[in-house]
Formats: C-alpha cells, structure tokens, sequence
C-alpha cells in the first residue's frame, strides 16, 4: 500500500495518523531490502527511523547519523523530515505536537515496552492495533543451519543450562526469546537469508526442564519448529508462568499474565568467550589482509576509479580470505562531501569519482566463521590540506584517548562517549553518532546492549567487543572517521579494565600533524603499527611487505 | 516506635517487611534531625538511605558515599549493611532475594514512580500502605519569609506566567507542584526551619489563570493555605485536568485520573537568571573571604586543636559576612583517616585532634540571601609525604579537566563525568560519589535534575551551576577532594558552551607536583589563583594579604 492508500483507510476508520516502525516482528534486527516498509512508503532507505502517516501532516524521524541522507531520498514537500531520534517518546511528542489523538499501529512491529511508555508518559493519546497497513512483507523459506562448537565456543547444553537456572531461580515455567539473535546465540544457530546477518529470525520458548520450541513460518530445521500462530494461541491461554522481555517483545503477545524479566541471553552473547575471542581476533587479521591490500591497491589505481568499484574491489579481496561468510552490512566508500553523510552508501545513482585532493572514508566489516568486523579509515588521496590534517589527528586524538582508556569495572558506555569526544569538543567539533557499538560473534554487527555513546546505561563487563569511531564531518566538504573494534580485558590494577585493539589495519600517517600528538599517543600509534605489520606481514608478496612496512614504520 | 514494634506489627498484619524511606512527604528534600526515621530506629544518620526492617531480617541500603559511616554507626550483628543505592529497584531486589513478598510501606512516603517501577519490574511483590509506623515526625510551627526581587531576579508574576502558558498547552486546569524548592522558587518565599535549605515544605496548587493555593499544616503565611487533607479530598473527588509530576508526587495523593507530566519549575530554577548569577557570584567572594581566611588561621593554629575546633572557627568567619543565612550543610572537617569516609561530618564523639603530617578534607557552605555556595580544600598540615601529594595533584587535573572543558549544549552529566575521571582511572583510582551536583541560588544545595555522575541524563544548558568534586580516598589513611562551583556560559563557538569556576579559596600549592601537570593546567591553576587574588584582596588585613599573596603565586 502506499501513503495515500493508508491516509483513505485512516479517514474510514476515524484514526488520525499511522505509525510506521523500521523492523518487523524482530524489532529492531536487521531487515532484506524488501521489508523496508519506510523505504516502500517515502524513499528513505536509512537503517533506522520512524513515519508517521498522518491526516494532518506526515512525518519521518531520523537521527544525526541521516540528517542528510533524508533530505536527499525524501520528497519534502509531502513528508516533514524530524531530527529526532525516532523512538516512542519523540514519536508521541510529534503527534502531539500536531494536534493527532487517535493513533493507529501493528501491535507486531512495536514492543510491550514502546506501548506502555507511550501509555504512560502520553495519556491523551489513543493507540489502536489495526495491523499492518503496509503490506509488503512476503515471507521466503530459510534453512536453518548449525554453528559448529569449534566456532561457537560453548554448545547449546551449556547454555541451556544458563536459562534453566534462571528460571529455577524465578520460579518460572519458560523464558519466551523473541529477538533473533538471542535464540541464534543460544541455539548455536544461523541462516543466510538476510544480506549481512546471519541470525535467525524465530522466537523460542525455552522451558524449566531446557526444551526448546521453535516459532517462525518460514524455516526449514531439523528443530521442534511451530508456526506464530501457535504460540500466539499458547500464551492466550496458558496459566502457566511465562518470563519475556517487555523490549524485545511485541505488544501483540505481551499478555498480561506473562511476567516481565531481561532477556539474559542479551547480555550473555556480549561476553565472549575464548574461543569466541580467538575467532575474533583470528578473523580480524584476515579482514586486515583485505582491508589493507584494498588500501595499497588504492594508492596506485584511484585514479580513474569509482566509490563502488571501491566497494566491488573490497568484496574481492574479502571473498579471497577464509571462512569469509558476507559482509557485515554495506559497505561505505564515500569521497569527498560524500563522507559527510554519516552513513552514505554509494549507489548506481549516488555513485562519484575519486578525485585528487580528497578524502576517502571507507566503513566496512565482514562476518566471517569465526567472528565479525567492522572497520573504517580514512585516506588522502594526493596530498591533503592542512585544515583536514588537523581534523584527522583530532579525530585520531580522541580514538586514541578511548582505546587507551583505563576504568572501573562498571563504567557505564555514556562515561567513555564523553572521553572519547573531549578532545574534539575542546575544538568546539562533535560528530553526531555515538562513539561505539557492541559487535557480535558471526552474528550483528550492531550487538546490544553494549554501546558507547551520550546516554548509553550499559555497564561494562570483561571480554565485550566494542566499535571506537569518532569522526569529524564538514558539510559539503569531507569527512573523517577512524574506527577499530576494542575488546575490553583486565587491567593490572584489581577491579580495573582496559581495551585492547582487535582490528588490523594501517592508520594513513600522511594525514598526522605528528607534532599535534603527546607522547603517550604516538607511543601508542607505533606500537598499533608494530603490531598490525607482525600480524599480516606474513600474508604479503614481496611489493606489499614494502608497502606495509612504510604504512606501519614509527611516526 | 523501635524496630521490634514495628516486627510486630508486621506479625499481627501477616506482613514480610516494612520499608522505611529517609524522606518524609517532601520526598528526597532536607529533613530535621528529629524527622530521621533510619537514625531513630537504627543510628544510620547519614543524608541518604533505606531501611527494611523484615521478619526475615533487617537491611539498610547505603551508596558507596555512606559505606564506611555505615559500619561505624550501625550494629550489624541486627541490621545487614548493603552496599546499594538506595532506589526502590534495589530495595525490590534485596526484598526478592530474601524471599520477602508482603511488604507494608507509607504511601505518603514514597513517590508514584517509586511504586509503579516496583509494580512493574517487581510483579511478584506486594505492596500495602499502612502508613507511618515510626511516628516521630511531630510538626512545628514555620513562618513563610518573603524573598526580595533584588535577590530573585524575577517577580512571581513572571514566574507563574510559565505555569499558566504550559497548563494552557496542554489544556489542562491545575499543575499540583509538591516538590518544596519548586514551591519556593515560584512564589520567592523561604522558611527557616530547616538547618541548611531555606525552602518552604507545602505543595502549591497552580491553575491555570494562575492563582495558586499552598497546603501545609504548619504554616504561618499571608498566602492562601489550607491543610494538607484539604488537598486530599480535592484531589480525590476533582473531575478537572491535574497535572502531577510522578517523581516528586507520594504515591498516596497521585489519584488515577491525574496525568502525568514534568515538573517545570525544577529544571526553570537550575536555569539562573542575570540577578542570580550576580548574586552567586558575589556571594562567592564573602564565602572565599571566610575560607580563605580559616585556611590562614589553619596554618598558623593548627596545633592543639581539633576537627570541632575547625568547625566552629569557620562558622564565626562566615558569620563575620553580609548576608549569611546560615550553612547550606553540616561543615565536614576530616583529619587524617576521617577524611577517607566521604560524607563523615564529625561529632563530639568522633572528633580527632589535628595532627603533624596529616591531610585535612574541608567540605563546607553557605547559605547567603543571594546566594549558595559549596566548596572544599584539601590541605597539609606540616610536610606531606609524596604519595599524598601524587594523588593531590591526580585530584587537582581531573577537577581541572572538568572546569576548562569545552562541551555542546545537551552533553549529558554522565560524558563529563568520565572526562573528569579518566585521569583518575588511568591511574587505577576512582571515587565513589558523583563527581558533580546541581546547587540553587539560596535554595538546596543538592539541587536536582543538574548532576554530573555515572548515569546522570542531565542534558547540560546555559547558566546552571555544578560542583566539580573529584577525590581520592586510602581507607585508614587519607581522604583527597577537591571541589569547586562551576556556572555554565556560552562558548565562542556556536551551540557549545564552557564553565567558568565561580569559588574563590586558593588551593593549597604545598600539595602539587608541578611536573605532573601540563601546560594547560599549570596555566589553569596560575589564571585562577589570579583571579582568587584579585576579588579577595580587598577584604584582608595586612598580614592577610601577604598570606593570599603566597597562596595565589604561579607556580
């Protein structure tokens, strides 16, 4: 259906706006491109937000990261574009802003969590669950498939055994996991149907005695699989006492009776474990090969070249590594104003020229068997201003300052973000994304709940992984980002933990004022290149060692 | 009534536990000594705590600033000390864990969302309101005093033009504040009741052509007021629009039909008008007069006397000053070992003599009719041993790192509380207490939502005042802080803004390694003590100003 279809049914009903959410039933996973109801209803292809399709005035929340991007996709005549982060509350705020009362939305697509606040905190509004209006969403069949142990690190007993003890402990009869990656985590599963994660998407009832009930329309498994309905009819009528997680979990199927918990398979998967951490750091090293034989191969072939034949360059050399699997989300080679666009993505349509005198942000990842990436670096191609120098090496200052970072056991993700972004602030510069977000095992490249950035609750634990990517962005001009993943360990001191680098690829020292760095920084910046020229020296033929042992020689 | 009444009582109503806040109706506000209801039944005479006082055993929640004081004040052999910030969320996990499900509670006592958080995340606990168990809250008559307009800035008229206009946004008929310094900040009264806060406790009906009514039942006052069972019945049996902020509101008078909304006056009063500021910044001068002028009989005095001998030495100097009110809190004046237990305060039982080589921590105020003010000094008495003078000079750049920061307008408390801490955590120390908290112009000197702590939402704006109190503590040993009020201003750049330190008592230069700090801070240290210098100067002696010449010197 389309915007002027929805608006019809509205008047019909006597409803004054539609609610539109990015995700589906998983809220907040990973979606195929032919799920985007957003992008189906405006052209807004971003990866999160929120439409609201309203008789007096249609609205699309975005944040920082797609200012941009949603003026250059949006027709603005039709649709108001709202910087706003697009969750339930600024969601509110805008229908009440614009005087719409009466509120139409899929009790699917929203969480239990979403629909009480709105309840709470925004009495005078009415919400109605008329289903989806959208329509598009056309289920494909998926094969389930199973993660070896020699990957996954602990089998699907052990980790049973986890939730069973929860739920002794509670008192309860079943946990209900409803996000995808949790049940993929804790089943040892995986599937290939989505573009860059390999989770999959079903729900599981896990009971007291450590059976699992699988429930999804579409898999094809050698599991106990049920069709939704089944479980909806299930909880409608159990009296048993069912544990779910009110923020993971549809309103369509919070019922009443069921108790609210935290899904603990959320915080389990963030904490690796050994082998988890060996495949991380494992793959991490083949995703350097290819990253940084990309970045020789640029130097010599720019010219001429395109973003995408960057993109189409850098899947080549990540298909060549092993246990490659996909990429861990599209990649981004962005040059010139387009690195400007936090999360721009060339297209056919978008698609420029990489030209002498600017800058290259490149922001990819894989998943790989073992692990996943996620890495960007910037690059001068020719010789690059001093004003983009000094933003670089303040973005490198702040990278530095977070990978570097000692702290208490405990530390909340919102107490980094601000470490990371002093140095920059101290040049009145702030980037409008957050500073890091977890990363799974093979699994999302976006893992809650870990996260740095202004208001992340998350409490740091050992062995999380981490992204650390400040930027700086010039409008219309260019942009820099820098990012590694950090896995957090144990500090000397007791209680204390600290980060320690995983990813291993080159930082473009043509773009350092090297007299801008303190000691402690380039000490740290020498001993990040040592390590990387160790680490993939060996995968290199005799022109590329050369190349290597300058990207990497002290500053 | 004692402990075993209240057990009692608990066996005749087949109750588990009662839980006892620190608060009276006046949530989370000042209380009198004779309001204490946790130092009445169990000796905890802290400013912040919990008690549940259970069949299944006692416990009192403390936060790490009381964990110390705690043990010293309370018989463990009776009540478990549980190191825990005393939220209604922990109280519930503590109640769960010790399988305590029936619990009576004051209604009265504990806040709407208090309540709905443990119903919620808690489903498992009941809740009963029997009312006041304690029963020492015996009410005293209190004048309500009129503020002058030189000192508020803002006559009440402007003042309630706010409350009017948002009561007509949102089409509603009264706004029920019940937050004492909203009360007070609103209408330009204060009382002087309580030892440190001059606010008046009564609730004030706000409606919408902005006449308002207090309700208290001890107050001698010109407004319109009527007693406290007055509102009750109102608000029960009102079919009108009741705006309430739930977090300020006792759960017994937050009727269903009233709605929920924010208590505007609370952040309005953190936003310092120009007389205000003015008045903050002079009364910051008369304030470091009277600090500095201890610090200097402290040096040549200091032999003989105790940590009592300080206190009182320091409130006849600020009695000496225009305008004292009164203390904004109890003067804390630690030696040695004593400056380790953050808030110790000390007593005629526990006072110590000033020792040879030893640290004295001195956290004081005052209250001025123009002002309130927050400071502490940490410093040597003879020649400090060189651990104490690393961890001084640690203290001294994470305080500073905080005063020059440069930050956008929104940062939350929790990114600058890490800014302030790095140093610290680089070094395997942290403190266990906020870095920074709010304070009123002559109101609380807690002065909520403005905070700078590890999960602080607080989004920063312009003209809000916050302490800067970084610390080092060596349990036995020595305690270090450092603390100073900052007042937010606008930066050179455009949406940033910066602070400036508005606290004027030299710090003590006998306690700084000069080759720890850089440029940056040495230059910060030098510009402040200047600026000490120079507003001071004028008010000494002789002999006084040859002392704040030494004092203030560059290093």
């Amino acid at each position: 259906m389309l915007i002027n279809d929805i608006l019809q049914i509205l008047e019909t009903k006597g409803l004054d706006a539609y609610i539109v959410s990015h995700g589906n039933r998983f809220l907040g996973q990973d979606i195929l491109e032919s799920e985007h109801k957003i992008k189906h209803l405006c052209g807004f292809s971003g990866s999160a937000g929120a439409l609201i399709i309203g008789r007096k005035g249609c609205f699309l929340l975005v944040d920082g990261r797609y200012e941009l991007q949603a003026v250059q996709e949006v027709d603005n005549s039709r649709i108001n574009i709202v910087h706003r982060i697009p969750n339930i509350s600024n969601i509110c705020s805008v229908l009440e802003e614009n005087s719409m009362g009466h509120i139409g939305y899929d009790a699917w697509c929203w969480s239990a969590t979403d629909m009480s606040m709105a309840q709470n905190r925004f009495g005078d509004l009415q919400f109605t669950d008329i289903g989806d209006l959208v329509n598009i969403d056309a289920l494909k069949p998926v094969k389930v498939l199973h993660r070896d142990t020699k990957y996954a690190g602990q089998n699907v007993d052990e980790k049973l055994q986890i939730v069973r003890d929860f739920l002794a402990r509670q008192k309860a009869d079943y946990f209900l996991l409803t996000a995808a990656d949790s049940v993929s985590w804790l089943l040892n599963i995986y599937a290939e149907d989505l573009p860059y994660s390999p989770v999959v998407r079903a729900y599981a009832l896990v009971n007291v005695r450590g059976n699992v009930e699988l429930f999804a329309d579409n898999l094809q498994t050698d599991l106990p699989c049920q069709p939704m309905a089944e479980l909806v009819k299930f909880l409608e009528k159990t009296s048993q006492k069912v544990l779910y997680d009110a923020w993971t979990t549809p309103k369509k199927i919070a019922f009443a009776p069921m108790k609210y918990a935290t899904d603990i398979c959320q915080k389990l998967k963030t904490i690796k474990n050994t082998k988890e951490l060996e495949g991380m750091f494992n793959c991490h090293i083949r995703d350097g090969v290819a990253v940084t034989k990309l970045l020789m191969w640029l130097e010599k072939n720019w010219q001429g070249k395109t973003e995408l034949d960057v993109v189409r360059k850098l899947h080549e050399l990540r298909l060549e590594q092993a246990d490659f699997f996909s990429e861990s989300f599209a990649t981004i080679a962005a040059i010139g104003a387009n690195g400007a666009i936090v999360h721009y993505q060339p297209t056919e349509k978008s698609n420029k020229q990489l030209r002498q005198g600017e800058l290259l942000l490149l922001d990819s990842g894989g998943q790989y068997l073992d692990g996943t990436t996620d890495v960007t670096r910037t690059v001068a191609l020719g010789i690059p201003e001093n004003e983009k120098i000094r933003d670089f090496t303040c973005v490198l200052k702040a990278h530095i300052a977070l990978a570097r970072q000692i702290f208490p056991v405990g530390t909340r993700g919102s107490q980094l973000d601000g470490i990371a972004r002093a140095i920059l602030w101290q040049h009145g510069v702030d980037y409008k994304h957050g500073t890091g977000h977890g990363v799974a095992c093979f699994g999302n490249v976006h893992e809650a709940p870990v996260s740095i950035s202004n208001s992340a609750k998350y409490m740091f634990e050992e062995h999380v992984v981490v992204s650390d990517e400040p930027g700086v962005y010039c409008e219309g001009q260019y942009g820099i980002r820098i990012e590694s993943l950090l896995a957090s360990v144990k500090s000397e001191k007791e209680g204390f933990l600290e980060f320690t680098t995983i990813t291993r690829v080159p930082i473009d020292k043509n773009l350092i004022d090297v007299y801008m760095l303190t000691a402690d920084e380039r000490k740290w910046l020498n001993e990040y290149h040592q390590t990387v020229y160790d680490l993939l020296v060996s995968y290199m033929n005799k022109e590329e060692k050369k190349w290597l042992k300058k990207a990497c020689s002290p500053l």
